[in-house]
C-alpha cells in the first residue's frame, strides 16, 4: 500500500489492479485507515485520469450489490442531481417520463445538508414508504413505469467507508473521489441513461462553474466508460429552486408543477431534464420533441395521474394531489415583510435551506426527528420588483417566536436598485 | 482536527495553538491516525513556513523529557550528521573538541539505514556501554568532557508516533517533517551549540544540493529559533566517507584518524566539524586558529587520550588503542581485484553498505543482531588510477563465499578512462 501511496503522490498513473488492491483492502480492513486516508489526501493533491477514475468507480461499486433490472421491459432511465436548497426535481419528474411509457427506478436519498432530501419529502405523504423490497421495486417500476425508493442491499460498501474517512479527513472536495462516490452508486443502480443536474452557485457543492463543469465531465465520462448513456446539465443554484422549501411545501409544489401552475424556473428544469431522458430512452428524437411531449402529460393529466398511481403503490394518500392539507400543517405563517422597495438582488440558497433547518425541517444530526410541516415559501425571487412592506417570503412555522430566523433571512436577502439576470441552465455536458 | 487539517491543506499557516493542538491530540492519542496521516500527507504538499516548523518542533521537543545540562560548566556542543555510509565522523570528533575542554554530550542513535550507527560501532569494543543513565551521563560530561551514549528517558514522544506513521503513509521525504524531527530530539538533549551535517549525494538520504541545502536551512533556522547557536555544514556521499565500512572497522579507523594516520577526506570532515565547534564554543575567534588547535590535540596525543578516556569511562577496553584486534576479527579477508585499468569514477556508497549489510554489519529488521566483525575496506576511491588486478577493496567476512556480495560491488563500481572531482564539503549554512 506504501508503493501505491507512493504512486499517486508523485503523480504516476494507478493500474486497474492497484486501484483493486486499494479497494479490496478498504472493504477488508486489511488497509489501516491511516492509509487510506493518506493516499486520499495524496489524490485530493493530483487527482486522477479518467481511467483511474473508472476502475475506481468499478472496483467500489463491484465491492457491493449490483441491481439487476433486465426483468423490466424498455429503456430505463433516471436522474440524479448533486443536490441543492428546494430541489425537489425527481418528484414531479419521474411521473412525467414515466407518463409517457419510459420506467423510472429512482434510488434517492436523504437529506445530508440542510434541507430534508427526496425521501424526506414523501415521506410527508401520509402512508409513503420508501422502504420497499427488490421484488416490489422491480415490479412497481415494471408495472406503475416509476418508483422513488431508499437504497435495498449492500450498495457500494467501499464508498461507504472511504466517505466516512473522506468526511473527517478533509478530502470531501476532490473531483475523482466525488465522481467516483456518485457512479458506483447509481451504476450499482442499473440503469440504463442517465441525466445528472450537477448544481453550481453559493448553495451548491460546487461554488465555481469552472468546478462544476470538471465534475459534470468526471460523471458524464465515467459513465460513459462502463457503457451507460450518461449525460449532465450544470444548473444554478445560487437562490433557492422553485418558491417552497420544506418537505410538505415542496410536496405541495411539486403537485402544482404537475398541475401546470408550478414556478417557472423549477418546471423549466424538470421538462428539461425529462426532455433529455426521453430522447435518451429513444421515444423522440430530439428535444423540441421530447419537451412536448413532456408539456402534453401535464396538460393531459397523465402526470398527475402516474404520481397519484406512484404514491398509491408505495402505501401513501393519492388524496393529497387535490388535498395536500393532508400533510402536517404548520400552526403560524408568518411573512417576511420588505424593508426597502427596489429590486430583489440577492437570496442566499445556503441560509434559506438554513433557515427551514432551523425550523425544524432539516437535520442538524442524522438522528434528528424532521418536522414536515415547516419551512419557507418564496414569494419574491431575484430581478423581482418590491415595494416597503412587500412580503418577500412565508415562514411557515411551529413556533410564534422567529426573530433568529427573521434575523438569517433578512441579513441574507438583498434588495438593491439593479438585480444580475439569472440563468437557470448553464451548460450541457455529453 | 478538520479545520487544522483544511487550514494546511488549503496553504495556509497554521498557529502556535493549532500546532499545540495537534501535538497534543497526537500523544493523548485524541485525534486518530487516520486524521494525522492526513495533515502529514497535507504537509508533504503544502510544506509549513519557518514559524510552523518552529512551533511544530518546539511542541514535538515538550511532548517528553528534557535533559538539563546546566549542572555541566562551560559552552556544550554537539553534532548532528543526516547519515551516510562510513560515516564514523562522530567517534574521532567528541574526543578532539573535548580534548580542547569543550563539553560535548551527544546522544546518538543505532543503524536505521544499511549500516550499523554510531551506537553500534561502539558497542564492538569489548565492554563499552551505551546505556548509561541520565546521572553518570551529567557526570561523565562534567568529568571526561565527552560521552557518547543512548537516548535515555522518553524524548520526544510525539516524534515517535509521528515518525512510526510517516513510515506507512510515504510522508518521510517532507522538509518540514524531516527537520522537526530532528531537532526536536537534538533541542531536548540540552546542547547549547550544534553543528549539522547534511549529507548529499546518491548515498544520502537527500540526493541533491538543492533538497540538501533546504534541508540544512530548515535545522539552522529552527535551532536559531529557539535561541540555540546552530549551523551546518553539506558534505559529500556519493561514496562512502573514508575507508572502513562496517562497525570493527569503524571504530579502527577512528583510531588512526586519531593517530593521524586516518584518509584524507574523513580526517578533513572530522577538523571541518570539530573547528566549528571550537568557534561556536568560543575557545577560538576564528575557523583558521580552532583548525590548529584540532590538529594538535591529534599530534600532541590528547584526543587519543581522551578517547581511552570516554571508553574506560562507559565499561569499554582502553587496550583498544592499541590493540584494535581486541574487537571481533572477521575470519575471511577476500580482495576485490580490478577487471580492467583505468580511473575508478564511481564507488555507489549506498550499494557498499547494502553489502557491508548483507556480510551482517547492518540490519534488515529492526532485531537483527549484528557482526561486528565484517565489513568493507575501501582501497581505492573515485579518482584513484587503478591498474588491473589491483585490489579495489578488502570484504572482511565471517563467510568463504561471497560471490554475491562480488557481483553487487563489481555492479556499483566504475572504471573509466577520467573521473569528475569530489567536492568533500559543498557549502556552509548559518
Amino acid at each position: 500500500m506504501v508503493d501505491i501511496i507512493d504512486k499517486k503522490r508523485n503523480g504516476g498513473e494507478l493500474t486497474k489492479e492497484e486501484i483493486q488492491t486499494f479497494v479490496d483492502g478498504v472493504v477488508s480492513g486489511e488497509i489501516p485507515d491511516y492509509q487510506t486516508s493518506a493516499f486520499l489526501m495524496a489524490t485530493y493533491f493530483k487527482d486522477m485520469t479518467d481511467a483511474e477514475r473508472s476502475e475506481l468507480t468499478m472496483a467500489m461499486m463491484k465491492s457491493g450489490d449490483h441491481l439487476d433490472l433486465s426483468s423490466i421491459d424498455g429503456i430505463k432511465a433516471d436522474k440524479h442531481s448533486t443536490g441543492g436548497v428546494g430541489d425537489k426535481t425527481s418528484i414531479p419528474l419521474a411521473p412525467i417520463v414515466a407518463a409517457l411509457g419510459i420506467p423510472v427506478p429512482m434510488i434517492s436519498g436523504r437529506g445530508l445538508g440542510h434541507t430534508g432530501g427526496t425521501l424526506d419529502k414523501l415521506e410527508a405523504i401520509p402512508g409513503y414508504t420508501v422502504e420497499i423490497s427488490e421484488k416490489d421495486f422491480l415490479k412497481q417500476v415494471q408495472d406503475v413505469k416509476c418508483a422513488i425508493v431508499g437504497a435495498t442491499g449492500n450498495i457500494a460498501p467501499a464508498d461507504k467507508k472511504i466517505y466516512a474517512l473522506r468526511d473527517v479527513t478533509d478530502t470531501v472536495d476532490s473531483i475523482p473521489l466525488i465522481a467516483s462516490s456518485i457512479m458506483s452508486k447509481k451504476i450499482a443502480s442499473g440503469t440504463d441513461a442517465l441525466v445528472i443536474d450537477v448544481k453550481t452557485g453559493s448553495g451548491a457543492f460546487m461554488k465555481t462553474l469552472d468546478d462544476s463543469r470538471e465534475l459534470a465531465h468526471a460523471l458524464v465520462e465515467i459513465g460513459k466508460g462502463v457503457g451507460m448513456d450518461c449525460m449532465a446539465i450544470i444548473s444554478d443554484m445560487n437562490q433557492p429552486l422553485g418558491n417552497a422549501i420544506g418537505n410538505a411545501l415542496e410536496i405541495k409544489e411539486s403537485i402544482d408543477i404537475l398541475k401546470g401552475n408550478g414556478p417557472k424556473d423549477i418546471t423549466d428544469l424538470v421538462l428539461t431534464l425529462g426532455a433529455h431522458m426521453v430522447v435518451m430512452a429513444k421515444k423522440a428524437d430530439n428535444l423540441d420533441d421530447a419537451r412536448k411531449m413532456c408539456e402534453q402529460t401535464i396538460t393531459d393529466g397523465s402526470a398527475l395521474k402516474k404520481f397519484g398511481d406512484m404514491v398509491a403503490a408505495q402505501g401513501g394518500d393519492r388524496n393529497v394531489v387535490d388535498h395536500p392539507e393532508i400533510m402536517p400543517q404548520a400552526k403560524f405563517k408568518i411573512d417576511l415583510p420588505a424593508q426597502k422597495a427596489g429590486v430583489v438582488s440577492k437570496v442566499a440558497a445556503d441560509e434559506m435551506g438554513i433557515a427551514s433547518m432551523l425550523l425544524g425541517g432539516g437535520r442538524q444530526k442524522a438522528d434528528d426527528q424532521l418536522d414536515y410541516a415547516v419551512g419557507i415559501m418564496m414569494n419574491k425571487k431575484i430581478g423581482d420588483q418590491v415595494k416597503e412592506g412587500d412580503s418577500l417570503l412565508t415562514i411557515y412555522s411551529d413556533r410564534e417566536d422567529v426573530d433568529d430566523i427573521k434575523k438569517l433571512l433578512y441579513d441574507n436577502i438583498e434588495i438593491s436598485d439593479h438585480a444580475e439576470p439569472v440563468t437557470l441552465i448553464h451548460e450541457t455536458i455529453r
